[in-house]
């Protein structure tokens, strides 16, 4: 008899969490486990912010995906996913195509630009390793070359960081830590340097309570961020960006080296692609995880849409909740491959959010309590290590997880 | 009664070996001792091979000045030298002018460009520590982009050496060893990149004897590096350079992502437009590294110009020469602060040349015997360490030398 064929696509924190999961909830003769994705690394998306800075190199926010699988369980593929054929039941890859039984599309999601002009062209968004050591790079090149023109141009030590919600402000957090040591290595004052951060909404992090969100931007501009709170970014140049103030018609010019944009995502093109109801790229899955009308076929993670019943709006996208919805996932396909018909249902389990604000400060909620300082910088660390310890246990933490030595 | 003022412009090896001799030979009531240098470290200059290459940190390749003078003798004044006016006997700096009594222009060497179009503004020259490093990032920076843009360009890692001298061949040695951490590091396939080498003249290294530059090339080819002897850069664009054969019209394009220009050196512009009688720059010199017709002016190091009495040449701008040119001028300022005019003839003691060919590779002939593999790779150290030694004994050996620990 025939094995089941599980393809999950996708091994960032919701499909690697499915696979981790599975290998443990399967026998290897009750189903084939297939696991397809683009780099042969799973990477660590909520730290892309410190490879990015320079904080941390980017070898340690990505690990080998066969680390973490059962090479007896599970297939890996390295592939890119061009179009699902939900009539077919197959999946078109850059180097061939498979076929599923059953289907999880952990696919993340894409940078959302909203047609501003010059964005794509000339902006740096926090997406993957190879977009984060990039940026890195293009940051060391500016104050590399700043010396070495007959006209010291200071623009070119100006950083624009376009959105203030979580990754903007996690990446101005590590900035500041990492500017001092540009400017030691390549003989820069740091007066010379300007952070800035512009974002539509009229205040930053909208998600926190109003006393933590001013701790943190009251110590960002305390180490030299300047806040352009509602403000529209209109247009990106090669050594500008130009914004705008919300309901006004008169722009202002920012000169500047760098712009980094960090101001939304949106669900995965593949989505769109492949003719499923979405929502920018979201789709809106049933209480099992499952898409409408196709009892065969999963969305977990950024390419989900969950509405929170307390605030009725989507929950948003969030490593978190991608790992509890693997954790789900998991379980209903073990159910679907035993036969059962009782799927579990997806409840997202609020533990609570830290943004880190840079080596040694954070702010965040935890369990309902507000933090802030040192002790939510540490709270950070142990959520970072909770993500590696949930998919590849003790030796995982050990070997990429972030401790401080005291 | 007034002390003389003795001003050296320029701390390269021929400047600061003029000044640490001359505050040895000479009491601080005897004259009056200025440095002027644009910045407040040397460097040295026959190692920015490698601080571009990014094998060896920009920060080794330098030291502050003020820590082999003596504060109680030597005065440093930090400035760019802007025009000597000889009449007034007055040096105009970026941030002033300082009168002289005896002067002692030490300013180095500019790059040679030879009208080349697209050169200034496309090609980066190996000629100080601004440059190195911004060679280093910009390398970097190729490299960081190949996987972040959609459609991979594979010739953004090619990188074209135009000059088959000294600096790029030590250059493309440093290269051979770099290329494979670069690969490691942002995940790129060593075939991808490709190491080019142009040089008008029909062979490598013309200075040094058939079979030494034959070992080599051989090994240069062997790590990948293509020679293209016998051509000559037409243009440079900004992602590629346009060459063609000696004698020849045909044109051909090699696309790249970077090109160095290490084709060259021509004397400090300072000296053209201060009006001395030149030849690109360089000023022939009297015996005693005076200029006719100037009794208080020395020229020394990479803007002076030496008849080599055997070939009737000119010797090649050289650390070597420069530093022993500085000895010589040292004793001659005290001889004429002492009233004395048998001023001490310059001879250039050729103790011979050592080429690097990466890490533990060189070929050269010492003392006229040639050498070359790794007992020529370990005379370039100690060659290196004796630079330091003339100028800050065994303290400064200690803590800028290159040792290999085995």
């Amino acid at each position: 008899m025939r094995k089941p064929k599980i393809v999950v696509l996708g091994a960032g924190y919701g499909g690697l969490m499915t696979v981790t999961r599975l290998q443990k909830l399967i026998g290897g003769n009750e189903a084939e486990i297939i696991l397809v994705n683009k780099n042969e690394y799973h990477y660590e998306t909520t730290w892309l912010h410190e490879a990015s800075a320079g904080t941390l190199h980017h070898d340690r926010v990505r690990y080998n995906i066969n680390k973490v699988i059962q090479r007896n369980k599970v297939q890996f593929v390295k592939a890119t996913v061009e179009e699902i054929k939900f009539d077919k039941q197959q999946v078109i890859l850059d180097n061939g195509e498979i076929d599923y039984d059953y289907l999880v599309i952990a696919l993340g999601s894409d940078s959302e630009t909203f047609g501003i002009q010059g964005l794509e062209k000339y902006a740096y968004a926090i997406t993957n390793v190879n977009a984060a050591r990039q940026i890195r790079e293009h940051i060391e090149y500016q104050f590399a070359t700043y010396h070495n023109e007959n006209e010291k141009n200071d623009d070119r030590l100006t950083i624009v960081v376009a959105g203030a919600g979580f990754t903007g402000i996690e990446f101005l957090g590590e900035l500041t830590n990492r500017i001092p040591e540009l400017c030691k290595e390549y003989d820069v004052e740091r007066s010379k340097v300007r952070l800035v951060c512009v974002d539509a909404s009229p205040m930053v992090l909208p998600q926190f309570d109003r006393d933590l969100v001013n701790y943190a931007t009251s110590l960002l501009e305390s180490k030299g961020v300047e806040f352009y709170p509602g403000t529209i970014v209109q247009q990106v140049k090669e050594d500008s960006v130009l914004i705008c103030k919300k309901g006004e018609d008169q722009l202002q010019e920012i000169k500047c080296g760098t712009v980094i944009w960090s101001a939304g995502v949106r669900g995965n093109c593949i989505i769109e692609k492949s003719g499923i109801e979405n929502m920018r790229g979201r789709v809106k899955v049933n209480h099992d995880l499952r898409i409408p009308d196709k009892d065969n076929v999963f969305v977990i993670g950024d390419c989900s849409l969950i509405i929170n019943q307390e605030s009725n709006r989507p929950y948003p996208p969030t490593a978190q909740i991608a790992m509890q919805q693997g954790e789900v996932c998991a379980k209903n396909l073990v159910k679907l491959v035993h036969g059962q018909d009782n799927l579990e249902s997806f409840v997202f389990d609020d533990k609570g959010t830290v943004c880190s604000l840079g080596e040694d400060d954070a702010i965040g909620v935890v369990f309902g309590k507000k933090i802030k300082g040192s002790s939510a910088s540490i709270m950070k660390k142990v959520v970072d290590n909770r993500a590696l310890f949930m998919v590849g246990g003790t030796s995982l933490v050990l070997k990429k997880g972030k401790f401080k030595l005291f």
